[in-house]
Parts: structure tokens; C-alpha cells; sequence
């Protein structure tokens, strides 16, 4: 599997998961209706688990552009594959979302509210503030970065030097670390903290032909894009520093 | 531990907890009613962490008829014993329903609700629509079969090439995929996802002499078998492309 | 430390920590009041991860006299040892629920109900039968010992026959199988499936001043004793066999 | 990183995402309103579990004084370095609670109620009690600190002694203890069991302009600060008697 389509399919899977359980949460008659916000936390950071897992070995799975771009400024990934995988996690993020929609559209359709619609695809803040939604989706995304760039591998401590693997189960933390994100940091803008899990769906809901849609949200739509990135970039910055 | 008696006992306890736990949820008069999709799809979860665990060293685990066919159709496991594995599965998942029901027979005696009962033992599609719960059944067993594929073992990254197994740590991967698969695709048909988890426990509930019983729900059973079965080809198809 | 005062120890944690979480769930005014079985069951689950976690190195971390009697049955512990592990397990239930009390008390008066503050100590059937509770029993403990018995050690497999120890991190799987038992099975009797976990707090139950206290229960008494005996000893045998 | 940057940063991690959590269930108009203590607890785990990720192999993670002074107690760290440790373990808890009340500002201006404007901040007891309230902290932080000293590392076990590091993983074990605590523990005066999770935060409440803030209950302050170093102290003294 090449890094490419490695996060094509991490991020898909990472979606598919992710905005199948906001799907199943908000959507009506789905099993899971009401779910509330401990049920989609807890699923965001599943999918993390099972993008990793899938993407981990073959991409390192970033699965987030934020992520690609904070490790090229720290000098930890070459910043000549960063188009490449911000173009795979667009695509699988579409892919993720569309496959989203393919399985609930009954429960679409039997959804009046065009605003939970949206939601299954793309983020919007509790309370509109440019400035202090920016500042959300900054905080979090810095949060992810800095953990992630602390995260330690297992190690034998003797005089060979050698390092353990710990294989799937390595996929932990990183997964903890967003469902710790998602229920401190997310009340404010509901932590997209990743520009391809918001842009990505976005574009499907604008393309998709859901009954009784509502617009797309553009004019909030950059905002889960710079904010990841800025945030990414700071955690790059005192990474560096440090 | 012949693999056959593993793969019983196995998917035994899979559905003893698994089902327990919708019987806990759902029926009257239990400590845990009302539980919801959380407590549901967190037991499914732990329920496959303890069959694992039972069942792994000896058979494998597959506790699943679509994983032992998704695991031959690519080539890492041998189809002569697929109907073994298969026979297995569908004991274990027959016996665990017997002993969820002998457990929980005085709740059942306190519930009216025929569909309830029926739920403690198979599923039912929120919306019922041929196309699109097979859909989801498909796309939720790719997932699980996928991750499955993907899972990488433990291992020392020196010159010996040894491997670190985990023990029973190992199984806490599988156990957080079908967390997630339930937390996120569950919202449609209630992600059978495998066909013994739901035809041996439907057999059961057509045979147990169950007060105020309704009809066992045959003409949607053959979706929870099917649907299994195409999204495990299809993810072992991907996987071998790749 | 001996492996007296490590029973005494861990299973002093495991009821101080699940018994509070009762305490915290049903008692008036209490920050964690309404809190629902799954709470519950998560809070024994890791009731049992930090008991393990201290008494593990130091006396295997039975924490159970159903465990040591089982594992004795199977060969695995000298009987010898069972009386001097069983009395430390009662001392360490009782201080344990002393503590809960001590630590609650103005919960406990503020609250009327006499069956809420009774459940902060010892198990009591949904619906009484004292054949399909007793079956609960037997089943919970069943399944507890039977995976307990088939967790298997990290290992490296190499031609040294080394072995990898965990640490604390190998205390994470008896905490889920416990919290899919509660989740699961623990809806009919409120899984005991550990005598002293029951008889410990019941008797300082019957022994504190509590205000306003009603009888011990003492006439269910002995099944949350008799069936995890039995549920063990029945585990203990099938693995024999197998 | 200096471990003085390093305890800066893990405690303020922590208190970022624990005390954001707390916004996050109980300000108006969050995502997660109304998530209650299954949500908090959780969080404030997963708080603990990244918090501890980024510190630990720069300066132990601590981020607790009452951890510093257990340790040196116990003779596992120098006293010397306890009044650094402090120091900018408060100034962490600082900036993490400014940093939750930047984030949340409108939030905190879309909530009336007072109180629980500062509950985001400090800790309270559900029902004042001077001496009942330190036994709460006491024995919560008992837990904690005798579980961290029971905590033992990976290893292996041949001849060579050698150990292996777990990396992130092995930043569980607490996480989980500390989310135990909060579910059992943490219903009568909120676990603050960390005199700088408390104390920190609750000087900012009193040095930032909150709109409609109420006092920043000093009276109380002195419980989670003396509350936590007994019963660190008290883990630490049985630590070394057994």
C-alpha cells in the first residue's frame, strides 16, 4: 500500500466512523438517537483507533493536514509529500462521508432538520465569534500536535539499544488523546481540529442530493481549515524550541 | 483446546455478554434498563475482548463466519476448515443465547413487548429497506474485516527478528473496532456484522418456549447473513489488490 | 509485602472504589447522583484495575475468594494457602466499605430510602428467585473465571523462551472482562460474583450505625456466596477438561 | 525540556482539558451540556493520561504536589527539587485555566449561575463538612498515591534484567486509576485530590474580570491543599512500613 492510498483509507475510515456515529446520534429513528456528546466522543476517537491502525504502518497516519503540515515544520516529514497526503485525506475524507451518507440517507430523509443534516458532514460553533472560534479550533488542534509530537515509542532498555513495536495497540494514545480533546475542547466548535474532516465533508454536502438541505456554511468554512493550522504551526514552533 | 471447541466457547461467551447486555438494557425490571446505545455498543466491545481472549490462542478468534471466509478468500486461512469454524460459530452463538435467556427468563416473563424479546436475540433494521440495510451490513463488516487485515503484531525492531506477543492485551484492537463500528454504523440495522451473532441466536428465539413471543423475523434474516459475508469478500479482495 | 496483607490491600481498593461509586450513584445529593449502570459498571471495572494493579506483584491479585478457590480446584493454587487468602479478603471488604461509609456518612443521612443505602453495601436480585439468581451467580463467576484462567502472558518468541511483563498494564484485561460481566450479566442479582465482595460489606452493614438502616438481607445472603463457589469451581472444572 | 518546562506543560495540559471539560457539561450553550460526571470523570482521566505523555520523560509527570511531597516522603524523589515541582505545577494549573476561560468566554457570558461559573474553576463540596471534606480528599488522593507507588513497569524476564519501556502505554495505569477515583471517590467534595488542580485555577477565578463571578469561596481553599498532602503522606508512610 503506498502512503497515498494509505490516507485515503485511513481518512475514509477515520470519517466513515466519525460521521457515522454523529449520523447515528442526531439523525432520526437510527438506534442511537440521543446519544449525546460522551457517544461522539467516544466514536471520534474509535475511528482515530481504526485509521491509525490501517494507515499507521504504510503512511504513518497523519490522516489530517494539520498533522502533515505541523510534522514538515518540526522537520520530522518532508515537506515535498505534503500536497500528496493532504490530497489523500481530501479524497478519502469525501469518500468517508459519502459512504456516511449512502447508509443513513433513509434516516437523512426521515430528518426535517436541515441543521443536523449538516452536522453529519461538517462542524458549525455553538456560539458564532470568529475570533474565539478560531481560538477553539487553535487550542485543540495544538493540544493533538503536542501530543503527538511526545508520544514515545516502547523501548528494550539494555545495551543493544532496540525498540519494541507495539503493533496495533500502539494506536492508543493517539486515540485517547482525541476523545480527551473532543469532550474538554470540543464544546465550543465541535473540534474539527482537522481541515480535511470539515472541508472534505463540506464539499460532499454541497455536492450531495440530500432532501431538504440548508446551505453549507461556507462563510464559517475557513475557519476549521486556519485554525487547525495555526495551531499545528504553534505546536511545531515550541516543539522545536523545547 | 481443539479449535472447534474454542471457536464455541468463544463465540459462546461473544454472545452471552453480548446479548446479556441488550437483555440488561432492554427488558423490564433489570439494574441496567434504559441503558442506551453507549452501554449497548460498549458490551458488544467487551464482549469480543473476552471471547478473543478465550478463544485466541487456539483457534484464532474468529468467532465470526465472515471473518473465517474473508480470512480464506485471502488466503491466510485454509477454506477446508471453514465449515468447522463455521459449525462452531453457530453452537456457540446458539448456547450463549440459551444462557441469556435462562438467565434473564424471569425478565422476559416481565415484559409485554414482543419486539423487545425478539431484540435480546436478533436484529431488526430501524427503517427496513432491502437495499440499504444490506448496504450497512456490508459496509460495517468491510470495516471490522478491514482492520482486521491490518492489525500488526507486536514485534523487537532488531537484527534477531523476534515478535513480542501481548497476550491477552492483543485482543484490545478488535475490541475497540467493533466498539467503534457499533457506536458509528450500528444506527441502521443494530450491526449484526457477523451471521451467527444474529441466525444462531434467531434459531434460539424460534425454538425457546418464550411467553408472548412474536415471529422470529425470517424474512429480514437473510440480510444479517448475506451482508456479512459481501463486505468480508469485498475487504479481502481490497486487501489483496493492495 | 506478604500476600495477606496484599489481599487485605487490594481487596480493600476494589471495595472502597466500587462501593463508593454506588454510594456516589443512589445517595442523595451526591456530584455523581443518577449516574446509571454504566457508570457503575465502569467504576467496579476499574475498582478491580487498581486493586490488581497494587496486590498483583505480591499475591497474584485474586482479590476473590470464587478465584482462589477456583484456581486451587484447577491446580493452579496450593489449598493450603485458600483460608489464610479468604479471611484476608473479608478483612479488606470490610475496611473497604467502612471507608465508603465513613467517607459518604452525610450522603447516607441524607437519604431516606433504606434500599439505596443497603446497595451502597451488598447485592440484592431485581426480581427474587433463588434458582435464577443463584444462575446469575454461577454464570457471572463462570465467565469471569473462565477468561481469567485463559488470559495469557506477553511473551517473546524467540529460542530463549523469554517472557514480557506488562507491568500494570496487564491488570487491563480482568478490568474489562469485569466491566462486560456488569454490563452484561449484571442485570438480574447486581453481579456479586465474589463472595466477599458481598458478606464483607453486608456484615458492616449489619455492624455501623447507619441511620435509619433496614435488615442486612441476610436471607439472599448466602447465593451471592453459593454461586460464585459454584460458577468457579465449575470454570475450574471445564478448563481441567480442556 | 526541563523538567520545570515539563511539569509547567503537563499540569497545564491537565487542567486545560479537565477544567474544559467542566465547561463543557455545565456552561450554557456547549455542545456537551449537560454530559454529567460519567463525562467529567472520563475527561478528566483522559486529562491525566495526556498531561502525563508530554511530561513523563522529562520530569516523571508529577503534575500533583501532593505526588512531589509523596515521593520525596517515600524517599523516591529529592526534596530539593519539591519547591520547583510546586512552583510550576501552579503556574501550569494557571495558564491551563486561563486558557479554558479564553476558550469558553462566551459561554461563561451565556451562564448566570454563578456557582457554576467557579465550579469550572475550584472545587466544592456537595454538602460542607470540614472534616468529613479533608477525609473525602484524604482518602481519594490515598488511592491515588498508593497506586503510583504499586505501579510496576514492564519488564522482561531472562537473565539479562533488562526492562521494557511501554512509551505512551504506559501512561494508562493512572489515567485509569485517576478515572476510577473520580467515579468513586470524587461525589462528596468534587476530588480535587491535586492542591494545584484546585488552588491554581481558583486564583485565576479571583484575578480574572468573569462577568457576574462570585467569591472564589476561599473559606473552603484550604481543604484541597491539606486534604491531598495528608493522604499522599499517608500513602507514602504504609508504602514504606510494608
Amino acid at each position: 500500500m503506498t502512503p497515498f492510498v494509505a490516507e485515503i483509507l485511513g481518512t475514509g475510515i477515520l470519517i466513515l466512523l466519525g460521521g457515522g456515529n454523529v449520523a447515528n446520534d442526531i439523525l432520526n429513528k437510527t438506534k442511537g438517537n440521543g446519544g449525546g456528546w460522551i457517544s461522539i466522543t467516544t466514536a471520534w476517537g474509535l475511528a482515530v483507533f481504526a485509521g491509525v491502525v490501517v494507515a499507521g504502518p504504510y503512511s504513518g497516519a497523519h490522516i489530517n493536514p494539520a498533522v502533515s503540515i505541523g510534522l514538515a515544520l518540526a522537520g520530522l516529514f518532508p515537506w515535498a509529500e505534503v500536497p500528496t497526503y493532504i490530497a489523500a485525506q481530501m479524497i478519502g475524507a469525501m469518500l468517508g462521508s459519502f459512504l456516511v451518507y449512502a447508509m443513513y440517507k433513509d434516516h437523512f430523509d426521515a430528518t426535517e432538520n436541515g441543521n443536523l443534516k449538516r452536522a453529519v458532514f461538517c462542524t458549525e460553533p455553538a456560539i458564532p465569534n470568529n475570533f474565539r472560534n478560531i481560538l477553539s479550533e487553535i487550542i485543540g488542534t495544538f493540544v493533538l500536535l503536542f501530543c503527538v509530537f511526545y508520544f514515545s515509542e516502547a523501548e528494550i532498555n539494555d545495551s543493544s539499544g532496540t525498540t519494541v513495536g507495539l503493533g496495533s495497540i500502539g494506536a492508543i494514545p493517539v486515540a485517547f488523546v482525541v476523545w480527551g480533546i473532543g469532550l474538554s475542547l470540543g464544546g465550543t466548535t465541535g473540534y474539527a481540529i482537522n481541515p480535511a474532516r470539515d472541508l472534505g465533508p463540506r464539499i460532499m454536502h454541497a455536492i450531495l442530493p440530500i432532501k431538504g438541505k440548508i446551505d453549507s456554511g461556507w462563510s464559517y468554512s475557513w475557519i476549521p481549515i486556519v485554525g487547525p493550522i495555526i495551531g499545528a504551526s504553534m505546536a511545531a514552533v515550541l516543539f522545536m524550541i523545547l
